[in-house]
């Protein structure tokens, strides 16, 4: 331990050591005839070997060496020659200085000199495409009996010859090259069975400088590091054993480092040592060494193998590693962006600052595919909101407000937003609360004869005015008090409304369009619905029996018959027959539909980690999954043709209601207290805006994003208020950031590494911020009014069954959800949770428990009238976590949930106040 | 090595030593206060460790130990007291005997041999469910005052209390216990500091006989080893591991059967180094060892260690361990069934002698819920298939065979072939080829003027001649040329006619029930569809200027309007009206039925694997998947209430056509030649009827089905010659196996293992080899005709999606399949099939090409009229197979496909014809 200390130690400010890449080849007979050395396997990180029949890579798997094998090759290592720093240009040169030294030191008889060399100069052959051997089976050729020049001393001129050749072709085109970094280096492990050695051969040599061998190796990499075995006869197993035991220390993080650094035979028999001290031992009985270990997700840093000889403690097998708190991601409380300033306006300017420098980044990082690919998603998900919303909005205020003005305000604030906000991932949109206060507030004006949107201009200036007063207050910071138990509760809350809303819509559409369930095939003739004037007698005519005309005031008549429903009904006519009730096929069309498009997208969202396709192919499919199945089944709807309702987007651009113009005058609807006592409803405005405003931030800005570019919440929550007041003078909605749409969008951006050695996992690198996508989504919505002859082919079940897709994914990875289904999972298929290890189950389903008492609450105060005190309610949950402090223990706490900045803050204080006492 | 084959080689005769439960209990503070025994953890044949805060048993897992321990102990084992064989009864009575002994041999000081009693007698807390802890800790305090009388030398009254306590309660009720075998014992390891101690006290123990020692177990299993290591301060880490590493090789077979028959100390070490080196190494940048491992799907057989020692080679590592031959299951020619006999009717009475001893077992095996499921299952697969041959054969045969015909013949040919022959777990059913030559022998009898019943009879008799004939000589050992190549294009190729024919069922269903698709909500008054006679002036009547009644010749007026339009065109009326062409909604729900049921279907036979709910519910919901899946659809059809096509059984017993009896009288109703002339035609279906028999009876019998009451080809082949006969004779349809009904019979009726061994995995047992759920399935469907009234609720559409989970449950483990696949994967991501480590990709894609061409041409020719000769061209196969042989090599084609016996036996005869001229 003292010497790798002193080896790993020295020159600490060096450059680390390059990339190995390490390949082991063997000296077998081909055809019976001649020994050529055939790479057998190689390393980067895991090993990949080749498969004996199928002349194939195995897949790269986690190398199970026998404890055997690592004692022998320890023995090599005391007793073969070690030539460190060997200075030489080319591998005959290096082989002849081997074999020297060999003799000299007695190891070698001399006479076998010529045999040795022969051997080791025999050529190469790579496991390559089998095309590229064929192919080149001639250069082979001229190789092979270039090599044989080498059994003679002078070497010179074949020499060249060795360098030239294969590099050019076989090497160069190697697309594993670019599994490698620029500066990698070689190491060769050369081990094999000849007839003509009674000891075996053994050599291990660090060249001074990094050479290209010629055709040594598989990739045109420089050579640094050579292990040569050669031994009697009878032993290949056994010595195909010690050379992957070398090649795996050699590719083993640690002992490169040793390797590199090594002075004497010592130093690397120490590097040997502490390999054996530090790897895993997995008993014979309980596994099968035939079985290939897959790589593991994640890898244990070697800084803590390093480290642990400056005096750190032994590491523990089966997951005994000790656990630095419960901090899963969710935990925001010391994050900077949340301190408070207590100067005015300080969190607003540091937002501002700190955002600032990525300003032109955020636009040039929006250049991928994969940006495309979220606006087209995004945009469909804004636009059908904004339609639903629009519709709602109209119905409760008479069309005060539209779908018109919900298109023109969605467009406008979400613009402006994403191109000027702290964090553009956000998007913005009506919310349910500001609908239910929409529509009380209508009422309440009806009632009162006030003028509904002066009224609301008021409200909306005092609404913006008080949020302005909490930017400059940094309230914002407040908002660390929400911990993962509000944050997920209030998000699952959202997205279950979500999910429960697509259902309710289809529901809905499923009255609007009734089946005729008793409808039989053979009575097809029994079936009709006629248009009738409302009293015939009263319009009959002596010359008809039947009555089809009917003459209006100005004297044209009307062919009742002719009639649509809608004309018939507009025309006082009723409509009789037993079909009239009826709508075929549209209902269950819309099922297909709304269920094909959500199973749809969840199939091909998971595409990605299917087996078939290349990489790039899958990425793209599920990338785009949810705009293919819209495609998809907008195609089968326009195949089947049934007259589903469509997606129907105004095509005119002028106010819903023509009351109403475009600039809504402060002054004059209602009397001059109206605009002061506006202050109190705006406070619950306020309060419902804060709340849905920060905890979606909190959400998109949680650790799991892996954000670099900072969050800005009280930037984010400047420019809502500021929003809000041209909203209100426009007359349009307001705008608070929603949840499932944010995150839809962060997850139809998020970035993962290309896997870079093989085997290694992909590492999730965290989402493409930028300003693009967003402001393009809305620039988008805003032409939509001009968009309407294509948007019109896209029915409206297709867009519920995206919604139910963005709730249900939204509800991915909640820890909340896992907890729910561990409920229903018996002890012995729980999934390995960190929290389950530490926390006892009975204390974890209490506290899904209290959540999901807590969330049935919330879902019951959502629909009654008392909806609009539902953000204030969000608080009440925060007050609830306060009280679980008494009921959990801050250890089951730090793992459930993030534990209150006020407690730790609470505990350091106590700490200070003891050691002071001390 | 010497010494292992001594040791594992006496007493060879002897009987096993049992099984061992291994307990790890570690000394531990308890509320800082006293100390006491706690369990961590314990083996049967995986760990399983305490949940340090969760309070629960982590997942059965690899043990993952560091080289470094298995040193620890193998010091610790050469320095500590080794006592073998000790007498003793109680757990004191050991302690005094073990720290005497210490102290003889002057390791333990006298003056430390109190408290050293004092600790290993304290209290032990076993890891169970908190409630029982909780309840019984007024025990706890009894057991912990009692043991402290044990302090004192005269214990002999505490002892009982000792031994009777904990035992009843704790113990007993410990549903552990069904875990382990009857006479398992128990190897307890203690290990834990101290701060009296400055060397550590090591003991290992075995007993002569096991002995229960009281409250030292969990459960109630006597003990036969101990392993106690107490040491000084400071190191509870590094004895953790420790005593993991003696737990560990506890549970090793082969150290396992080492400790138990160890002579001395040497003994012991000589175990510990044969583990060592047996032992598996992963080096540690390349695993976390915080991560646990699964437990494997496969172990390695310990007898290969224990062979080891009279003389096998070393065990390879990753994967090479020597493949002998590529006989994945298919490989039949070696088998004791397929031998022939060379006497006449040699291999039918072998059928008889060997299926006869299973006959009454074949009854008594089938009591078990999972047959139920399986008779509800098949029955309506049966049902449905007899109803669609049945009116397909209709159709063909101008009723002549009908549903009925249908009906009768499946209940009468399956029951008693299910009951008397040699594989009931075959089912039989018409085919497609036999379909074919009703059709055209019905056009050629019509043609020609001859009595098609009576011809088919003759046919019949003589093809019925002809298989018996085939019987007699034992003809069915010819199946043995039929390879995997075969078997799987044949199978593969049915499953997708099935699932060709559910989906073109469907297609037909939407065409007969065409939606409207030019429906507009609002033009609802325009449609309609009226009955109207054919020339309305032939029949108009002065008085009337509408028709609405129409005199028949009996002077019965017929009002058109209240027709319903099956009578409109009977009596010639003609439907009017733009709705008359269309159906609305049936298509719609159709398929809404058929693929919610064939998804519903596939994803609760999945269930089986998911993480819900306990083992028994999820096992009997994936028995009941396919019953439930109707159950819910057809809910769901009666809930929407659309008149969606249902099965239709008939409700009466008699012939379809009027024209025939139940008895085809043999003779007079053609010219004498025909009866002659039958033979012809007859030579055609007994190809047909011995192709399709027997391959499916291989593919019934397949090794991978893991039958244990055998096969009889010959007998199966006797009852359809009988049957054939049969149903000659009264018309009714010819029946041979029907191979996706076959699998899916097999399917639903697998058989695995309940766990033993926490971490083990279930295995495959086999399948319920029985002859009821066969017999109960024809019994029904032959009493279906009473059951109308309920089976009359079950949509068609449900039941075709049954088909298509059948046919895609039937290409479930086929090879010919997983290559298809392979075709679409890039090489990373294929799966590590054994062949792939074996044949170059290249070949396998060119055998997986060949059989796609193969099953092409075989589709191709099945779509035209060539249908008939469909039996013959599978024998093409044969000879495409045979063609192979040129084309790979025999070591591909073992590993892709089975050698044909053919080339076995020329082997051998060559190596003979070698052998003798030497």
């Amino acid at each position: 331990a003292e010497r790798i200390r002193f080896i790993l130690g020295e020159e600490d400010d060096s450059p680390a050591p390059p990339q190995l890449f390490t390949e082991l080849d063997e000296l077998l007979a081909v055809d019976g005839q001649e020994m050529e050395w055939k790479e057998t396997a190689r390393w980067i990180k895991f090993e990949e070997k080749v498969e004996q029949g199928g002349e194939r890579w195995s897949k790269p798997h986690v190398a199970t060496l026998s404890l055997h094998s690592l004692f022998e090759l320890r023995t090599c290592i005391e007793k073969g020659s070690i030539m460190l720093d060997l200075e030489a240009s080319s591998l005959p040169q290096v082989v002849e200085m081997i074999v020297d030294n060999q003799i000299e030191t007695g190891l070698l008889k001399p006479e076998l000199k010529d045999k040795v060399t022969y051997t080791l100069l025999r050529k190469h052959r790579h496991q390559t495409k089998k095309s590229n051997l064929r192919s080149l089976a001639d250069i082979g050729k001229t190789v092979s009996s270039a090599s044989r020049m080498f059994s003679n001393p002078d070497n010179g001129n074949a020499e060249a010859n060795f360098l030239f050749l294969p590099l050019s072709l076989l090497q160069l085109k190697n697309k594993f090259m670019k599994k490698l970094p620029r500066d990698a280096e070689a190491s060769n492990v050369l081990v094999g069975e000849v007839d003509f050695l009674e000891n075996p051969f053994i050599a291990f040599v660090r060249l001074q400088q990094a050479v290209m061998l010629g055709a040594l190796t598989e990739v045109p990499v420089p050579t640094r590091f050579l292990f040569i075995l050669l031994g009697p006869k009878g032993k290949a197993k056994s010595y195909h054993e010690i050379g992957r035991a070398i090649a795996t220390l050699m590719s083993d993080e640690v002992f490169h480092d040793i390797a590199y650094k090594a002075k004497d035979r010592q130093d690397l028999i120490a590097g040997i040592d502490e390999f054996l001290d530090e790897v895993i031992v997995l008993p014979p009985g309980e596994w099968d060494p035939a079985i290939r270990i897959e790589p593991p997700k994640s890898l244990p840093s070697s800084d803590k193998r390093k480290n642990m000889y400056s005096g750190g403690e032994n590491l523990q097998m089966n997951g005994d590693t000790p656990h630095d708190g419960g901090h899963g991601g969710g935990g925001h409380g010391d994050c900077e962006e949340l301190q408070r300033t207590g100067r005015f306006c300080g969190g607003l300017i540091k937002d501002i600052k700190r955002k600032a420098p990525f300003f032109a980044s955020d636009f040039y990082d929006a250049l991928n595919i994969q940006a495309l690919s979220a606006i087209l998603f995004i945009y469909l998900a804004t636009v059908t909101n904004a339609i639903t919303f629009g519709g709602l909005l109209g119905d409760a205020t008479e069309n005060m407000q539209g779908v018109l003005e919900s298109f023109l305000g969605t467009a406008v604030t979400g613009a402006i937003f994403c191109l000027l906000a702290g964090q553009p991932l956000t998007i913005l949109s009506s919310t349910g609360p500001v609908l239910v206060f929409e529509r009380l507030l209508f009422n309440f004006s009806k009632d009162n004869d006030f003028d509904y949107l002066e009224f609301r201009l008021w409200i909306g200036l005092w609404s913006a005015f008080q949020c302005l007063v909490l930017v400059a207050t940094d309230a914002s910071f407040l908002v660390k008090y929400f911990t993962r138990f509000t944050e997920e509760g209030f998000s699952s809350l959202i997205s279950f409304i979500f999910i429960y809303d697509a259902f309710k819509k289809m529901i809905k559409l499923a009255d609007h369009y009734p089946i005729n369930s008793e409808f039989k095939v053979d009575y097809i003739t029994h079936y009709s619905c006629a248009c009738k004037p409302v009293d015939p007698g009263k319009w009959s005519h002596p010359n008809h029996s039947v009555i089809p005309f009917f003459f209006l005031q100005d004297n044209t008549t009307i062919d009742w018959a002719a009639l649509t429903a809608k004309e018939c009904l507009k025309y006082g006519g009723k409509l009789e027959g037993n079909s009239c009730d009826y709508v075929p096929d549209i209902t269950l069309m819309s099922f297909i539909l709304f269920f094909g498009t959500y199973t749809c997208s969840m199939a091909l969202k998971k595409f990605k980690t299917s087996r078939y396709f290349p990489t790039t192919a899958r990425k793209l499919i599920s990338d785009f999954a949810i705009i293919l199945s819209i495609l998809i089944f907008c195609g089968i709807d326009a195949l089947v043709g049934v007259d589903t309702p469509k997606l129907i987007v105004p095509s005119e651009f002028k106010p819903t209601s023509p009351e109403r113009g475009w600039f809504i005058p402060p002054f004059g609807g209602n009397p001059w207290w109206v605009y002061l006592a506006a202050a109190i409803p705006a406070l619950l405005v306020t309060i419902l805006i804060f709340m849905d405003q920060q905890i979606t931030a909190v959400i998109v800005n949680r650790k799991e994003h892996k954000l670099k570019k900072g969050a800005g919440y009280h930037l984010d929550l400047f420019w809502v208020a500021i929003l809000m007041i041209v909203c209100s003078f426009m007359g349009l909605p307001w705008y608070v950031a929603a949840t499932v749409i944010s995150i839809a969008h962060i997850d139809s951006l998020k970035m993962e590494t290309e896997t870079s050695a093989p085997g290694e996992q992909p590492k999730f690198l965290g989402v493409r911020e930028q300003r693009v996508t967003g402001v393009i989504v809305f620039i988008l919505t805003g032409v939509s009014v001009f968009m309407a002859p294509i948007l019109k082919f896209i029915p409206m079940p297709v867009l519920y069954g995206v919604f139910l897709y963005m709730g249900v994914a939204s509800l991915n990875g909640v820890q909340f959800m896992d907890r729910l289904k561990l409920l229903l999972m018996p002890l012995k298929h729980q999934p390995d949770f960190i929290y389950l290890r530490h926390v006892p189950l009975r204390r974890v389903h209490l506290f899904t428990f209290l959540q999901v008492v807590c969330l049935a609450l919330l879902w019951i105060l959502k629909s009654t009238v008392a909806a609009i005190i539902f953000p204030v309610m969000i608080l009440a949950l925060v007050a609830v976590r306060k009280a679980m402090d008494y009921l959990f223990s801050q250890h089951d706490l730090s793992f459930l949930d993030d534990v209150i900045p006020e407690k730790d803050k609470k505990k350091k204080e106590d700490e200070k106040k003891k050691k002071k006492k001390k």
